[in-house]
């Protein structure tokens, strides 16, 4: 039985987006199929729509922070039945048989899917993924924010709870926006003691209230050279070119200076910067949906949520021009 | 009690050393004196000769790999007894009450003391140090080529303990020389399936013999390109600039790329390519004193020693033009 879904679609580049109806075909023996009740925008969306990575195939109805209940279920999807409420993010499948996938590591899967590369997405009715990256809400999380959940926030989330942060640690957050307000808020309630790097003096007490203890202009050398050798961990959630070699400075021994947001500058490290004091660079994509599932729980047992300014998702194209302004705080959701 | 060392110093920067003599003053109490045995050399005692660093004080004894005798127990030196055959490499000391040292990183001590900065070190008849860092010898490992661990021997084989590396994991050597020799016969012992990278094909046996199950032309682009994404730890022990964006493709999922020689051009690292699949860049120096004890053991089971050519110590001016000219194979001692 043929079925239409309908969304918004970039269809050229440069164009805002339309009224965009499709046939999704046959549902695979491992999908679900998920009614959208609403979708997150985050900033990938925007450089899939302006093809920034060349990946882009037109028409795309863009969209991967969505929340929704599954309304279909293919023969062979596990775990998750018709009438869940679950979020979808950046990934819509792997192949669960190669090394990462078998060790837990889904996000690094060699043959994944994602969401809106040669695919569509959530700014629509009805959206279709995977199984295994259909992640059950708690029930006590509020569905109407979580949906940046899925992308911005286990970004973020994924390096701590992976990477060995621990509650002594003093860490770092560069940039206070989509994914650093969240930062700010799990590594508070991770216990660590958190610095928050803006350059945006009028951020300040936000980013305390979101959980920084200190907040330090990530443009000022000398408030840079201050806290140097403090810090355990900093996490990159900026896509500006800073002076990393003050960052690094930042770092104590075996400090971690930690790239989610990608800084498409190459950034220069001097070999001596690391060795003196066993520090490492790093950076690290999404987390697996064993740590998503780990994420929510966290979230709601420690009330944990995205800010967010809601839009009808038919005022797409409103809520697009409002992120690309710069004005979005944090995160814009879409709903329907 | 006046006493006095005589050994071999550099009094101007681009002078041969030349026989010296000297008043160590009072024994402190945390230290122990070692009667001399022999000494290996190191690039960096290179680099110190040459004042490379900016830190050298003429005139200046140098050697930091020295094998030897203790002689003489300050009151406060713990562990040791006069009569052991002890190891000594390029720290002197460490305050024992900074974080790093009550945490057992005494190689990251925010006050270490230096072999040879701003004091004297091995290719003389005595040397001194804190009781911490003279290691004593299983007996079942030779004196006679035992220097050169206790400086480029833990330098390599502090990562591989200290970093995770398992006997599951692929791993990388850049570099066949007084470092990445000793490395490779590391890891072929702790179970890893060894790669050496070498732009110097004569070496492609050796490496073998040395414990490489792969020799790669670290200048190859071709050769790198096949094994892209396979590797999890590459240890660069060169201090030259390579093709790191090849290197950094060459790692799989979570590898990472160490430095342990000090590559003076700033690496340039792009986000995007650690993000992926969550790789890393980082470095270390040397090992703790308790490092230096495993790996003692693990030489002396494994029967690991370093490739030694052995010159008088009154021939060190012959010794090191022999280093300077690349002739080294690979590691040299000066014997008393």
């Amino acid at each position: 039985m043929s079925e239409t879904f309908h969304g918004w679609a970039v269809k050229e580049k440069g164009k805002p987006l339309e009224k965009f109806e499709f046939d999704p075909g046959e549902l695979l023996p491992g999908q679900v199929q998920v009614k959208v009740e609403s979708c997150g925008i985050c900033h990938s969306d925007i450089s899939m729509i302006d093809n920034d990575w060349g990946n882009t195939s037109y028409p795309l109805i863009p969209g991967h922070e969505i929340i929704g209940t599954v309304e279909k279920i293919g023969q062979e999807a596990k775990g998750i039945s018709i009438g869940d409420r679950v979020g979808l993010g950046w990934f819509a499948g792997s192949c669960l048989s190669c090394q990462p996938c078998l060790s837990g590591r889904q996000q690094l899967c060699e043959r994944s899917e994602q969401m809106i590369v040669g695919r569509h997405g959530g700014f629509a009715d009805r959206v279709r993924a995977n199984w295994e990256w259909a992640v059950k809400l708690p029930d006590s999380l509020d569905p109407a924010s979580a949906g940046p959940l899925f992308c911005g926030g286990i970004t973020v989330f994924a390096p701590i709870a992976d990477l060995g942060i621990k509650p002594t640690d003093r860490v770092g957050v560069i940039g206070i926006g989509g994914l650093g307000h969240l930062a700010l808020q799990f590594l508070n309630a991770w216990g660590c003691e958190v610095t928050a790097f803006s350059s945006n003096k009028s951020k300040t007490d936000e980013a305390k209230r979101l959980g920084a203890h200190h907040v330090v202009d990530s443009t000022n050398s000398a408030e840079l050279e201050k806290i140097a050798g403090t810090l355990d961990f900093i996490l990159v959630t900026a896509n500006v070119t800073l002076d990393w070699d003050a960052f690094i400075a930042a770092l104590g021994p075996d400090g971690r200076l930690h790239f989610v947001g990608a800084v498409l500058e190459p950034v220069p490290v001097a070999a001596f910067s690391l060795i003196g004091a066993r520090k490492s660079v790093s950076g690290s994509p999404l987390g697996s949906p064993a740590t998503v599932a780990k994420m929510l729980d966290f979230c709601a047992r420690h009330k944990i949520a995205p800010v967010t300014e809601t839009f009808a998702m038919d005022d797409v194209n409103n809520a697009l021009d409002h992120l690309r302004a710069g004005k979005a705080r944090h995160r814009i959701i879409l709903k329907r």
